[in-house]
Parts: structure tokens; sequence; C-alpha cells
């Protein structure tokens, strides 16, 4: 079975950046397949990289390797690193791009990607992706073992990803992500809300009743709160757009009053 | 020879959403080939979809699997279905999206993705492209018959696809899809017009006079007609937009006068 | 080793063509990989296309397939080509798309796409890129000779390159690309720059004091040059667009002044 290499950027589709990234995989890997997660992370964004990489990467087979490059640092003392987190292999820049992964409890091998046998010939200042991430994870794919790369790191760096804060029988949230239909994803998961019933949910001064279970439970163009495909509370408008609805993005806050 | 499965959603390729749907796919069927037809289907438009996945699936190998997704009643009692048309095999929700293939004349075998064993073990309310519709598609891939997946289905559900029709030698078209350079493709095939010489053609009150065969009939900035290479009629810019110089889009009246 | 085809147009992704050309490869080809480069070629920007394509072709593997179309010409007597180039293979229009690689002093063999039994059966008048260039590129990857595709072609197209001019010392340079973060990619490269030491680099009235080896060299939101990951003197904003700064895009003249 060829493993499968995933790739998350911050490069966007127009230029050459992702397929060059691939064909420099293919020349070290032939038999690896490659799946786009996404290049449209803000540009420099490595908190959003690493919140779409965090709900993205368990759906890919174990074994898999999750090659991301969101990466303001490039050409300066950040390394680079490669992870093994449970079974899944993380590559790209030692800067918190694979947070939700280092959080998640699995047991963690980490090494900084210093050997140049495992490098392009030349690698520039500004474009490691390909010339260190994309040839590490190829190599990794092709067989060669995790400690060949490099010397062991004992702690890869993390961002600190705000949690809610229940202050009595309100939760304190923000949204986290807007996705493409613009629904507005909440760092508040069906984890946190174990055992309550949501009375209300308020963004940005509108009310929504409790939670609906689906997109279906109310008319096109309403606007409703429910736990999306990764379990995580949402606020919606039925065929439309929240985040224009409330004129909402990333870090507003989000209020859920639970019984 | 590897299946190819092909995707069409209107997901956008902003977010995780399509690549988590290759990686479910990946991790039953390892050896699939997977295109992306595209992902810029406009929201919850179904006619688009299936306009498009139309005009699309008999240029893919025979055996191929076109895995569909535009989906407005996720979640609700709308059932998801797999699809054997020829020798074209269709997953997705049974809302029309593939109307297309149901109305050619092909001989059609149709079941309803009811059996648990061919899902993920956790079904969303909000994402059936992930937890329903990859597994079905990947487990037709690697050989899972047909009727495995669910019980038969008698009537899939197909669209009412608007068509052209002939008063006297006028016909009455209109616009059906608008592409990525701005030309405006019609209703009208080449099949309808056999035997008829088009004399002028009528949009937004501009007149084209008869139907050249190829872009570099007229100069840069002219407006044209011509048959795509669909076979369907298509309102022209030599070098440019159409959609733009016309102010058209989907569904705005085409009148073609034929002698 | 399956061979690696790459895909470079203008068509953009929000429709199928790009998919469609896709399933056409793989039901001639069924054990390539297809990677893109992109899709996003400003429209009939032939030059644009190929200065990314000669940017891109030199990572994939040797023996690779690069299908390329940016085609204002199709339908028209402008003929289709496949060439051989080093260890890299070039299919697509015969109108300058390959100028890089023909520059690139590598043998060159060239041949017209004449053979129809290398085409679809019906070829249309305006998708070349599916009827004609996707079949000879996958014919190519399945092992089909050169020589079969068609007639010998003794001179292809080739773009007249615009080339920076040294008058004293100062280059007349000019912006060649803009890439997805903003930053301004000039036609002056290192090698112009051998032995010489930049001390100002001027654009839009703007003054850039000499040229920095990394992005890290300065703070967020200054503006400095730099050579790009391909060795090309390149005018950034650390974390931002210099192309929105200075006001400037493809063709803007970039002044640099050496000692």
């Amino acid at each position: 079975m060829p493993p499968t290499i995933s790739l998350l950027t911050d490069f966007g589709l127009q230029d050459e950046f992702v397929g060059v990234m691939k064909g420099v995989i293919w020349g070290i890997a032939p038999d690896v397949h490659i799946a786009d997660i996404t290049h449209a992370v803000p540009p420099q964004n490595v908190l959003h990289g690493a919140l779409v990489l965090g709900r993205a990467y368990r759906y890919f087979p174990a074994g898999s390797i999750h090659l991301a490059v969101v990466d303001p640092g490039v050409g300066t003392a950040r390394r680079g690193i490669a992870l093994r987190v449970g079974e899944h292999t993380f590559v790209g820049p030692d800067n918190g791009l694979f947070s939700v992964p280092l959080t998640s409890g699995a047991p963690v091998a980490a090494v900084s990607l210093d050997n140049p046998a495992y490098r392009l010939p030349t690698v520039s200042r500004s474009f490691h992706g390909r010339d260190v991430f994309a040839p590490a994870a190829a190599y990794l794919a092709s067989g060669v073992a995790l400690k060949e790369l490099g010397e062991p790191v004992t702690a890869p760096v993390t961002l600190e990803i705000p949690r809610p804060l229940r202050v009595a029988n309100v939760w304190k949230a923000q949204v986290f992500l807007v996705d493409g239909f613009g629904n507005l994803i909440t760092n508040l998961t069906e984890v946190d809300l174990q055992g309550q019933t949501v009375a209300e949910v308020v963004c940005q001064g509108q009310v929504i009743q409790g939670v609906e279970v689906t997109f279906g439970s109310r008319r096109p163009g309403e606007l409703l709160a429910m736990f999306d495909s990764s379990g995580t509370l949402s606020l919606c408008v039925v065929n439309g757009s929240a985040a224009e609805r409330l004129d909402a993005g990333a870090g507003t806050p989000v209020e859920v009053r639970v019984a």
C-alpha cells in the first residue's frame, strides 16, 4: 500500500510552488499518493493552519505523512522538524503548526531536519517547502527512519490555542475558523458541553435559541447553532453565510448559556 | 489498472473538506487515482453541479466512479445513492445531481446507501461526503458489488433540465453555464440545430450573425457564437468575456433564428 | 517507476476542463502521477505561462512530461508540438509556451502532433487540451516514441523574453511575475549580478538599500530586495505584499545600481 502525503500550505494555487513540491516528492518517492488539504491558509497565519490541520489529519490512513508549510520564519533560526505522533507523521517548520497533534496526548517522537543527505543539494533561504520539507517527507515515505533525518528534539513549539472559559452558566468562547460556506466554527466542542443543555448562543448581539441537530431543522436563510461534522459548535445560516449575516470572523466572541 | 474516482463538490478549496475525503478514500482503496473535476460549484446549486458533471463524466475511463456532493439536504431524509449507468458509477445525494447520466438512455442500476458496513463508524449530520459517500465510492473502487451497499432504488431523483423550445424559425434557449473565460454556454446543441442554418443569435439585445467554427475566425475583442468543445452553442468574446460584455449569466434568454 | 505528468493551463479550476484532461490521461496511461503546476495563468497570457513553467519544470523528476495549455490560437493554423529537451518532455501549442527550456541550451527534438492515432477520435475546434495534448502526453508516458506522434519540427516558436540591460553601473530590469504573496519577481538573476555589489534598487520611486539574504533580516511590514528561491531578484514586504505597497505588476520597471 503506497503511503499518502498530505499537503497544507499558505502558498495559494496561482504560482508553481505546490506543483514543484509534488515534483520533488515524486522524484524521491514515486509511489506515494499526494492529497492537498488546502493551500489557502491566510498568508503567515500559523494558528489558522494548525487548526485546519488539526481537524483534518485523523481522517487520513494510519502511516500518512502530513507536510505543512506556513512559515513566516523561513530563512531565520527557526528549525525544521519531523514528528511522529501516534500513527501519523508531520513535517514542516517548528513554529506551532503541529500544536493539535502535539497536545493530543499521543506519544511524540521528534527530530530536527539537520541531515543534509535528506535535503535538496542546494537549500534556498526562502523555500524550505521545496528544499527541506518535501524531501524529508518523501524520504520518510520511502522508508527512511525518522531518526536518520537529524537530532532528537525534546520540546517542539506549541501555540497557545485559546480555550473557552466557563463562568457560572455561561461559556465564553470565540470563533476559530470561517469555512467556505461562511459557517462560523467556534472553539467549543460537544465534549465541553457534555451533560449540559444549551439555552442560547449569543454572537454579535444576535441570540440563537438552542442547538439544532441538522441544517434541515430550519428554513433557508435562518440562523442556527449546531455541532459540525467535527463535533464543534458552529453558527450557520441555512443555504447562506453566517459570517456575512453576523459580520463575524476569527476571534469574534461567542457566549453560550447552558442549563 | 487502478480505477479512477472523480470528485465534484461545492466545498471550495479553502477548507480541509476535499483533502479529508481523499484521506478517507485512500484509507479504504489505496490504489485509486483521484481527479478533481471541480469544487467551485456555486454553494447548494444542484443544477449547476449536474450540468458540469454531465459535461465531464464521459471523458473518464470506463469503470470510473464519480463522487459528487452538492447537498443542501444533508442531514434530512434525502437518501444517499450509488448508481451504475452504462460503464460509469456515481455516488452522492439522491437530489438530481446525476440527472444527465440518468436521462442519457443508458441502463441504470441504483441502490440506497443503507449498509453501515460501508460507511465510517460514526456518521455526522452535516458531512456525508466524508462519512458516507467517500467510503461508498472507495469500497466500490476496491471491488465491493453495488448491491452490497444497500437496497435497490427504482426512481432516483432527476431535475427538470430546461430544454430549448422551437417556435417557427426561432429557438428560445437560455444560458446554462458561464465558464471561467466568461464564455456563455447555452442549452442548445449541434444536435438540436442539425440540418438548420443559424441566421442570427440574439442575447441581451445584441445580435450576432451566424456561427463561427473557431475563435480564430474573428479578431480579439469581437463577440461571436460557436459550438464549444461539447457541441453546445456558446457566446464568446475572442480573448475576452462574453458574460461581462453582455451582462449575462445562468438563465439569461438566448434567441436563435434559423433558416 | 510511474512517470509524472505536470499540468499548467489558464483554465482556472471552476470548470470541468482540468478534470476532464486527467480523465483522458488516465484512460490512456493509468499508471501516471499528475501534478498541477498551476491553472491560474492569466487568460491567454502565453509569456506568463512560459515564465512559470520555466521556473517549475527542473524540479520534476527526469523523464517527466509537462503538458501546458495557454492557447489563444486554438482552432487556427498554429500547430501542436511535443518537444524533448534534455531529460524533460513538453506537450502543447507551438506558440512560445516552451521558450525557457527551448533556450536553455539543452538538445531539442521536436515533432508536430499530426498523427491521428494519438488523438481522441473527434477533435474539437476549441479544446485541444482534451482532444490532442492530453492524449499525446499520455501516449508518451505509456511508452510511445516521440517520433511516432508526427513529423519533425525544426524551429519551434520562442518568445522574445525581455532581458535586463546594463548601462554603466545601472541595470534596467522589470517585474516579470507577481506571486501569490505579492512578491515582485524581476528578470534580473544572481548570475547577472555575479561579482557586483547591489547598492540600491529603485521601483516606483521607492529606494531599497542593498539586498538581504532572508525575510528574517527585516521586520514585518518592511520593504526589501532579496534573491528568491530561484535565484531571481525579488522585491518583498515582510509578511505583506510588495505589489500592493508599490502598486507594481508585470512590466513595472526596476532599476538596480551596482558597484
